[in-house]
């Protein structure tokens, strides 16, 4: 699996143009949901929710939140990672019920972190926890495309779109969650012309500095 | 490949502790330094570097500033992910230097994308060019853990270090970085027991939300 992993991460590329007649299958789409649900987040309390969207009068209304970019109307699935609107007490509680339930660990031991954590959150800013939720994102993010590019799934990673008509169309408030980040997944059309073009990086012996 | 990827991430977990005397080998290392090269970013300007860092003392030097956890020590390499200092107008147009000279795109055609970054980056705060770039840094963090899972390195990442403390000892000033995440990798310990600790998850069906 070795090589072929760089030979994958070469394959990716920002798609400009899907192919708007071809879906990902359930199989792919699973993957995908796997992926998001066992992806690494800070203290294991996986702030975020994603939305799959495959409604094509939904995604047609997102294309003008996204500064006119036709993949959110032509993917096959659009996926919108969102953080919680708050981290309550009880939302902390409720990771360490599921760390209880599962690992049949006895509360006693886990007493000390939850409450740590409790009170090391009531203490941040709302901004504070905001930008810690949106990094966890960002790490998600970065997980899910290499999933796509492993399993030959085109994606186009956004952040120019405009997160509160998101909110307000997919009526996100109202169920505690804010997008953060956006990623239309599916197949690129033959004719996109990104997808020939050699992927420009700075290459790894300008951006890796080793220690030895 | 699909099914398999799944039980990679499963199998992944934040190592508590590594084995000291195992070391990666010059493939995998060099797997990694590909992948972060290639890691998607923000309009492609990579405004990131990684330390790759396998000398004992500095690894030693690094542990009482990363909460005493004993990983920086003993994992075989400790991965820094850092941010550029800032981004100046000479640092954009290097980035359409590289794309003007690797796709052999005539700069006339770069030129109103490229004048849009210089002048969009010269309005902004200094704090939100280094929040963009520490998002673009939790990106590329989660491109490594999924690949250090499916080449089967074990990794921890972590966000409770000291990133002025490391940045002194490591002298990152001076060559224009700043430390923002800290990935020590190699193989875990057969007695870790947090490996045998099942993965605790919100669940699929609790983190996404469908809209057909």
């Amino acid at each position: 699996m070795n090589s072929e992993i760089i030979e994958k991460l070469k394959w990716r590329y920002a798609t400009k143009k899907f192919d708007a007649s071809k879906k990902l299958s359930e199989e792919k789409l699973n993957i995908l949901k796997e992926a998001f649900n066992l992806t690494a987040t800070s203290y294991g309390l996986q702030p975020l929710k994603m939305l799959v969207i495959s409604d094509p009068e939904t995604k047609e209304q997102l294309m003008p939140f996204s500064m006119d970019q036709p993949q959110v109307r032509d993917a096959s699935h659009v996926l919108v990672l969102c953080i919680e609107d708050k981290i309550t007490p009880e939302y902390i509680t409720q990771h360490f019920d599921r760390v209880e339930a599962s690992r049949k660990t006895s509360r006693n031991i886990l007493e000390p972190f939850e409450d740590f954590l409790v009170t090391s959150f009531s203490e941040k800013l709302p901004e504070e926890i905001s930008l810690w939720m949106i990094n966890q994102a960002y790490l998600a993010m970065g997980n899910l495309l290499t999933v796509c590019a492993l399993v030959d799934i085109d994606a186009c990673p956004m952040e120019g779109f405009d997160p509160e008509k998101y909110d307000e169309l997919l009526q996100l408030r109202k169920i505690g969650l804010r997008s953060v980040l956006v990623l239309p997944v599916g197949y690129r059309a033959h004719d996109d012309e990104f997808s020939e073009m050699k992927k420009v990086r700075r290459g790894v012996e300008e951006v890796v500095i080793e220690i030895d």
